[in-house]
């Protein structure tokens, strides 16, 4: 877990990393969270005064208004959590949460590579494959805030099974549990995807054909995303858009390929810009705009 | 081509079918259009100036404020065309043109199934399996109005060859000349979709798993875009659409496993309202809207 400290400009001021593996069960992982949050509070430079409120960002579908997430798809045994009332007695301070890839996408829409743009998919590639979308300027959430699950469109009608509890989803074929796998077969037991990163950099074909097929899929997703919704832009964000021309290059050619003329001539594919500080920038723009501050 | 007239509150007073397939190129099938356009006024019994206007749904993806027609996927030849302008010299009447599933949309959105519900996809099943969105109760055209392409959703990584130049889209696979190749196969060569339809509703297993399959396609699809956009309705039409419970059934239990759990349960499917006759009253609409009668 990432916590951060930003002024009211949402600049960064302050950033600590807190390890959540040890926090092995719902009650423990909750009071983590709150105990981490007090523990960052106090090591700041500030008085508790002046802290307009605490923004958070999960992984899974969440109950924004609510402030109730759903559940967290690779997190076991969370269902119908209120957090945010949990939080604020464990914090005494105002709570907003809200899912990880709508924060991003909020930020790359307000300050990132989709600034100026009306129609925009922000993607997120990591353990999860998540997604927001921007339509008329607008977050657009859904009815239960739950749209944007770009991760949990099929690329095929059978295939590997998703922890969602479907098969065959995009996370299933491009989530990093599953690449990494990947990547040991291809690399060795003892490769980060970091490394298979730096080696397409280096002109490594094996490691730039990693890329590609992990770009094949991402593509196709996407294709049938801008048949359907015709976007200005997407722009992708998360550990595995460090890939670099690699990954970008598959991807936009898998979208010329396989989407539809005047769509796929359309869309811009950007690399996000604000890179893993997108969803903190989010999490700030969300108690910003929750207060009215 | 189906020809009505409308009167102002967009009740149907007069129809007639026009067969376009002697109309065997592109000049042809626009001369054919404004000839049918102008010798079915002349059968009608109102004069010439009473009329508003005329409104036109096609098959593609057009330019609707421009008047332009980009592409026919399966009318070969049409590329670009300035079809409002040229049916306003050859009818002398303002003409408005959009696609055909968008003017659906609109029609089962204020009229139809889709009435109430701020977020629906609208989409029709025949030779070319389009759609369109509504997204909080406007419709969703995308920057090139081309938003809505559900058809062009690919199903499969790899598979049959579809019109648009890609490959395994949901078109390829329940596109009416897909499926009634494949009736064909399993219930003889003179077998027509109505007659599956009929089989299937008087309980002929071998026709409900025919169209189970077809659901099995749609449902998948659907399934995708319900993740992607939590949807509050989805409103089947077309001829397709005839094939009723053993049809719908089987796209509303794949919705229900494969889409994730709080999407899937928010959607409701259903039937078009307004039959064969949406796009002539969406084409209504269009016109009142636009001249803001």
């Amino acid at each position: 877990m990432k916590c951060a400290l930003l002024d009211s400009a949402l600049k960064i001021k302050a950033k600590s990393l807190f390890i959540t593996k040890s926090f092995n069960n719902k009650h423990k992982l909750i009071t983590g969270i709150a105990d981490s949050i007090n523990s960052f509070i106090l090591k700041q430079d500030i008085s508790r005064d002046s802290i307009l409120g605490v923004g958070i960002g999960l992984p899974g579908p969440v109950d924004a208004l609510k402030g109730v997430v759903h559940f967290l798809p690779n997190i076991p045994g969370w269902r119908e959590v209120g957090l945010k009332k949990i939080l604020e007695q464990k914090t005494k301070l105002p709570v907003f949460i809200d899912n990880d890839a709508k924060l991003m996408t909020i930020a790359e829409h307000r300050a990132g590579s989709a600034k100026g743009y009306s129609n925009a998919l922000c993607l997120t590639l990591g353990t999860g494959v998540g997604g927001g979308l921007v339509i008329n300027n607008q977050l657009y959430r859904g009815f239960d805030n739950s749209a944007g699950e770009i991760g949990h469109i099929p690329l095929n009608e059978y295939g590997p099974v998703c922890g969602c509890g479907s098969q065959a989803c995009l996370e299933a074929y491009v989530g990093n549990s599953r690449i990494i796998r990947d990547a040991h077969k291809l690399f060795g037991p003892k490769i980060t995807l970091e490394e298979v990163s730096s080696l397409a950099s280096e002109g490594n074909s094996k490691a730039i054909a990693f890329w590609g097929e992990v770009g094949k899929k991402l593509g196709l997703a996407l294709s049938g995303i801008v048949n359907l919704l015709n976007l200005d832009v997407i722009v992708i964000g998360g550990g595995v858009s460090g890939a670099g021309k690699a990954l970008f290059e598959s991807v936009k050619q898998t979208v010329l390929s396989r989407a539809m003329s005047v769509q796929a001539k359309r869309v811009r594919i950007f690399k996000a810009k604000l890179g893993s500080d997108a969803g903190i920038i989010g999490a700030g723009y969300l108690v910003k705009e929750r207060l009215n501050r």
